[in-house]
């Protein structure tokens, strides 16, 4: 049975652009699973398409492709690209959206290629504005039928690839200062601390004025009360019990947050 | 090949959530369907859930595995639990989303396990604010491929598990009176009248000082006119032709509704 | 295995309506894949479902059986409709959503039914208010394993069936003059005009005192400027460069766009 195929866009949920690339892929490799990540990343927002794959891709079974399609520059010189890593493959345009999960492999153990033969491709003449339908979905449908990547197009050096670089936080025994670094469907804001930089101590955070006490699940503080904790992706959140901590500290994404040692 | 999975959940669908979920199913049961309910019941609404549930489950294959995951208690006390019944399984939360379907079955005819064998789950330290993804997940996956209910975890009285009661509609051959009980989509407000308590006799509709006329199609009503109906779902409810009763009646869940008879 | 089945609604993606279609089909035929092309069309836009059904059919493989249920007029007397075309199968309501396909094909190749024959459908007496449930999705189903189309039913003429008129352009040498038939996600502005019309000449377009270039791709102007080029659909659209053309020409649907030869 084939891997399975992902799809992460900003092209919502109205029209039909996300059902014609399943078109496309189902007339090629029609037996594996096709899984909506999400089509509602916010429109040509790069880095939330990359937070997003990199928090989700950790969970696929090996050999699954992963295709983005939040293309701003569809149509000018930007590359397509196709990648595989010892977990899989990655397939859109190389603009940053892939580097969350490639910054995570050593470049020794990405083999990387511009998708250049247009073979794989919907046409020889691709869509200037819709390279999702003519390129990606062809090229990932193809991977997961068992074509190999360098079949694809020309080889690339993983270096030059286009990433997208995320402060990371600074962290010391007595103090940790992140930012947020993105907000989800609940409200809750994610910072950019990692979970192991809170393990061994114990903490309480700093929201410019406001004190909020670090613990491990919601449920530990009133209803309507904001906690720190380790989301499920890994990294420090703010929460609120039974509501929305954005709606209630009203943090933007980059605003500073510091956790304070206490023991 | 394996029954279908549904999921039914409040993540929205903004975030990976729910693909990270199907990432999860795809690595242990990759064959069988993977089907949406819902994903955007509004947060923490279990009532809302236990609705979607009831009035979906009906429609779908003997052995279908249907999975809840609205859960504003997760990481605290309360249980996960995996239920087999003659049409299915249900695996989600015991905080009341699944008692719609499996308050429709005879006790003896249910078998119930709290989930406690760690071996069906993602890891043996499930995150305490995701056990969509690290409990839930791989054991309906774990279902679907044939594993038995009881290796799940240990037995448990069905007469335990949590319930949400609605207040079931008075109803005599004069008059019944219901509420309303959820508005979808089109603005069709759905009330706790069932379908077969209007069977034998014709009735009119009062709702506070306005008249609506019991029909069987929007079509009957001229366009903008309001009706009411047996639903799809077998509930009496009342639609506008071609626009939302919700928007024109401003009736809120709980609001009274009566029948009153006419022959 | 079997061909893709595809839904188009009108039904929201709150409630539990497309998942029940689902639950159906995978009872009658689980093994093929079940594509949504939108399920957020506009409450009962008859032309915004043609449009998408149009504009996505093309990509999907030759025997998919495409579904469309948007369909004000159900419990009333409007046909229940299945067509089979060289390139697959339209299940829907006779009301004009499927012409925008069928429109295109030779009369002669168009094999049409009503559904008549309740053997195919969910029960006997389906429910007044939920055809896509009780007839449409039986009946895909049963397409997609192999039942014969005139086993539906009894034959129609297809010039009775039921079509949506969209004002084709005016095309001469020096101009064109059509209109706004629908606005994406995106904001982009799809016309009325095909992109063969423009081939052999340049132009400007003129959308009242405003002039827009044409051009190839958004990256050609500058960010928020507005370009007018060949959409992915095969019609000439306006776009603005990361931006929403919607938004800031404020054009409605039906509005008129001119082109004008420049050389």
């Amino acid at each position: 049975m084939p891997p399975p195929i992902t799809l992460l866009t900003d092209f919502g949920d109205r029209d039909g652009y996300v059902g014609v690339m399943k078109g496309i892929i189902a007339g090629i490799c029609p037996a594996g699973p096709v899984i909506d990540l999400s089509h509602n990343i916010p429109p040509q927002n790069l880095a939330a398409a990359r937070f997003t794959l990199l928090n989700a891709a950790p969970y696929f079974p090996a050999g699954t492709v992963h295709v983005v399609v939040v293309d701003p520059g569809v149509g000018t010189a930007r590359r397509a690209i196709a990648l595989q890593l010892p977990q899989g493959y990655l397939v859109g345009p190389d603009n940053g959206v892939l580097s969350g999960v490639f910054d995570r492999v050593s470049p020794a153990d990405i083999k990387a290629v511009e998708l250049t033969e247009p073979k794989y491709w919907r046409s020889p003449q691709p869509s200037p504005t819709f390279h999702g339908r003519d390129i990606f979905a062809p090229v990932a449908a193809h991977l997961a039928a068992g074509v190999a990547l360098t079949a694809l197009g020309d080889s690339l050096d993983p270096q030059t690839l286009t990433r997208i670089a995320i402060p990371p936080a600074e962290i010391t025994t007595e103090q940790i200062i992140g930012s947020i670094q993105h907000s989800d469907h609940f409200g809750n804001l994610i910072t950019t601390i990692p979970a192991a930089a809170i393990a061994d101590q114990t903490w309480v955070m700093q929201v410019g004025a406001v004190e909020i006490p670090v613990g491990k699940a919601y449920g530990e503080v009133e209803l309507g009360h904001a906690i720190a904790l380790v989301g499920s992706h890994g990294w420090v959140e703010i929460a609120v019990n039974s509501s929305s901590a954005q709606a209630r500290l009203r943090l933007v994404i980059g605003d500073e947050v510091r956790l304070m040692a206490t023991t």
